[in-house]
């Protein structure tokens, strides 16, 4: 992670996944890639992925679900460091995860106080998982309640709501998903890739993402005409606005 | 139009438009930010609109068609140049547009020497007119078409294909036209209005596409955070390659 | 048919259709209704059916194409009268119907001398038959440029485009058809049926269409909560312009 | 307010509101237009939008919940008197609005008493806002369960399903909005106009949704034919049932 | 029910409903069919469809809820048995219909239990019934959570999420429902018709439903090329996973 | 290509691509199988790619469109070859690719005379690449023109339109397609592979769609439960029409 020719960012960007699985293998690239810039990355995790994300664990008679948690815990922070992130969870449960409403009041502290300059989420639905679409709507609740100034009012409150990216699911079709924006991330490929080798368990998926990095990253070639080798997708919700078209 | 603060831009940009009132009312803002950035910005007016939108002119019996073109054509001309762009005539007809080999062949000629960064164009679909997606569909093939190494093979061929952006149709959810850009045209405001003046026979949408605008503008104020008075919608096509989301 | 009870209207109404069967099977209750209204019914049928809809016809052996077209413009002409309507052929050819300039010339003439109230033609697409959407397609190009002023200019020309309704396609859902309307055709059901009888070839259809419009009445019952009991359905184009809501 | 050549209707318009703006901006002609044409309309507005549309008022040091709801109740009041409807709050809360078993057993009671022949609400989507769904959603099962025999049964229960309309976001190709009925509002864009006025805190939206009325007034006319100036926007849910297609 | 010639299978079947009659009306000829092919036929019945599908019952004075749900739950029994399937009720009333952890979790203990090589259940969206969608989204929640390995852990756990099949809705244009699949249900079709005469106060649907029935089956001859008289129209989510496209 | 365990099958399976990279990118695998089965493969290729997709060709100063045709017939015969395949070519152009009358005409002679059972073709849009969705359009009329009793009018013809497969494009989600089959692949992976190393000049392309086919293979795992390793997606038009759900 020596010097690096990117240029350099303040500000930060804000993470809502379900499962610890979801931030590796969909924005690890994003999460390394602007820590690297110089942004905080704040990762907020709303399970553990214990019961419907770890099946290996649950294969030994007698597991209990603190433990379970606890392993992917330590995962998911070792991974969250990897690449360079915070990480904040929220136990909220999985298969189903259920969100509370102290959940959201948390969620809309954290989008006031990191400000973030935009929001990385799961797609808007995905018939394979009630998990991720819902950390999607909390995402966006608490994303759109942050901007209330009715809500905890301060004097000082600064908030603007930030631009919404969502990665990319595990069949992307199936999710009616369509990505509008490929990130360049060979910058930080082999820190990605770092970070899925802590998720022992699902080695099955660490050559799937792997291609699909590969697969994104000559999209990205084909559509920009400059040359990358690893890319993440993104759709991108809301219009953005800018000063030219070039 | 003194001085300005824009950032310094060069290359060119491309307008692909069925009619003459079509580039001032729907691209007249990105045409004058570019070409005031440094950009070379070309328009190809693939007919006059002699027949479909010059009603006025043949309220006067024994109008001749040559004359309307004419008429048009100067028009047109009119607000290129208060635009600061060029415009390119293929004289296509209208009510139907009808093109020809021969305007597909001039059309990829112009994008390889001109090289666009970007190309502007119709909605994909407009149930209230024929033209405009005929147009678009043209500018989509010889896009392409630029590409392909066997078309007037030449050793030093380099080209590519630009990202397309759609600009706003009259009435847009009519189009399924959905934008997911907004582009600031604060700084030409004064010049696309010009421009409307030229167009002194369709003066009842002079007021209708100022609304359009400072509309536009208040959502671009709503999406970004930041002020600004006066939009212009665009739907990108295809994905965005990028180094960063911040 | 005797006296009726429904309301007199004047003007009239244009039907466009790639074959005899199509104005019979899902408009026949409309043209017979605005019919017996007192509209004048105008029924522009692109072709006869002579190759793809006129299956019986070909296992004669040495069956000539005349032979074939001449009974099934004489159907088609029985239907119309039973149904009250005026029919005119372009003889276009099916299986494909291919459309020329000319046919375009006379259907724009048709629509600036009829000006109908409203015009009836097919689903937008149709995966199980290319005829159909190639007659929307002639149906809404004419409907345009019988707008503009310049084509055969005239002082005198009074034409406003009239609103699209697209009848009911064989597999609805295949069509990606979603219906709007629904017209109850109580009163002249009874014509309808007496059209399907004139379509002997197709006696399987007489039952499926039976169906179907019982059915379409059944729906317009549950939408309206009044009862009626024959139904037929619409997809209007284009947003309707009213006084009231109620 | 003088006499007035519009026809007169008896029943009632039910309009279903998440805030107090909406009903004003989206829907202020509808409710003006037919209350003068001798319909009894109702607004039931879900809340006082007292955190997410006040926010002026939060720059007050000190500002309690309860004056800035009687405030904005106050004002809703007003705007309701102006347009000519009888106004219900729900105090749902807003941003976000959370409705209760209670409210929906109200909306319940109030369509089956107010049996209204058309309801009007939000679109079905808003990734601007979360509440906006939350009222259609809570109108649209009221709506239903009105119609259960088994809902608090009675001998004399008379109610019918009354047809939806969804009136315009505020961007409403972000909202997958598609109108298809635009509502002729000039006899009433004063009154409109005036109810603008009470609410002095959104005076940047004044002119915002002027232009909108403009715009789709000029919608209207092309869709129309027939000239008219001020309009508002619909998207008709469920099929329309009709006796002619003129 | 004698001797049959079609191929015996084994396994089981799942069928999610909101109400008694939606079994019969939607899925009856899947029921009778895979049973008589020898498959095991679970039908789980979310409600008695007491308040909202019993119009008739309350008409007399003083019906109690209890005798409405008790006589319903009769003819669905009656229902099942005449096609041959099992049935489990959840009570979780109509109108609207409210799912339970308790509901969820027993929903799951059956999806690990009966292992069923498919489930039917409704469409994903309904405009005209709230009870529908929540259905299918129970039934889809089940599914999944049933693939955790963390939910109720046990070490000789088999399971694999089946195909869902969406069977037909009342209206299948307006719930945005596209078949895919189209069952041949001659077989048993005697079977499902004598299933609709078990719903006495449904009279009116024994004809509706026969309709579809005969249309679907005239759809399916048509995308086959194979004669059948008898068709249910489903709609597969997922991809299916095929050894031969032939 | 030594004895196999797979079934039997008799028949015949038409494939109609764009240029001769598509057949063996995206249906290589569907080729082979079938053609192992013992189903007869007829390919139809519609140009030879000459000019869009043998970029290496033209960077030879002289290069002759001749010798360009040349070579890559040659090595679309080896391809089909290798996969077990008959091919016919149509010499129609490529980009961009026009179809003549003649060329519809032949297409109509080969579906009578090959009667799939299957037809596999180009996605329904591709904003990337006219050619592909001209073929498909093409293979359309085709397959539905081919029905018509009065083409070529014949007492023994007897044909039934196959079902259309859809093979995958190179950017699905910008393609709109969603498939909904996944085809097992893995006994003629081997074929597959060998088949794109024929096309040595898109040497990039080898890598990118083997892993396109893992990663299809691994889905196909998750949406059957059952082990696969190579997949290859298809998106099947029209309904399938079965008789067992299991």
């Amino acid at each position: 992670m020596a010097a690096s020719s990117l240029p350099s960012r303040t500000g930060a960007g804000l993470v809502v996944t379900a499962h610890p699985g979801d931030f590796v293998w969909r924005a690890g690239g994003a999460i390394a890639l602007h820590a690297r810039q110089g942004m905080r990355m704040v990762i907020v995790c709303l399970s553990y992925g214990e019961r419907g994300e770890s099946q290996w664990a649950w294969k030994t008679a007698g597991a209990a679900l603190a433990d379970v948690k606890a392993q992917r815990r330590a995962e998911a922070e070792k991974a969250a460091s990897i690449l360079g992130a915070e990480i904040e969870f929220m136990d909220a449960g999985d298969y189903p995860l259920r969100s509370t409403p102290e959940m959201l009041d948390r969620l809309i502290d954290i989008y006031r106080t990191v400000k973030p300059a935009f929001v990385l989420t799961h797609s808007l639905a995905d018939p394979y998982n009630v998990d991720h679409p819902e950390a999607t709507r909390l995402a966006q609740e608490a994303r759109i309640i942050a901007q209330a100034a009715g809500h905890k009012p301060s004097p000082d409150l600064s908030y603007a709501a930030p631009p919404v990216f969502l990665f990319e699911p595990h069949q992307p079709e199936q999710c009616d998903y369509k990505p509008n924006v490929i990130l360049n991330i060979d910058d930080v490929w082999e820190q990605k890739r770092s970070a899925f080798e802590v998720l022992a368990a699902q080695k099955h998926l660490w050559d799937y993402y792997t291609r699909v990095a590969l697969n994104r990253g000559m999209q990205g070639g084909r559509n920009s005409g400059r040359s990358m080798q690893y890319g993440e997708a993104y759709q991108r919700l809301f219009p953005m606005v800018v000063e030219t078209l070039a």
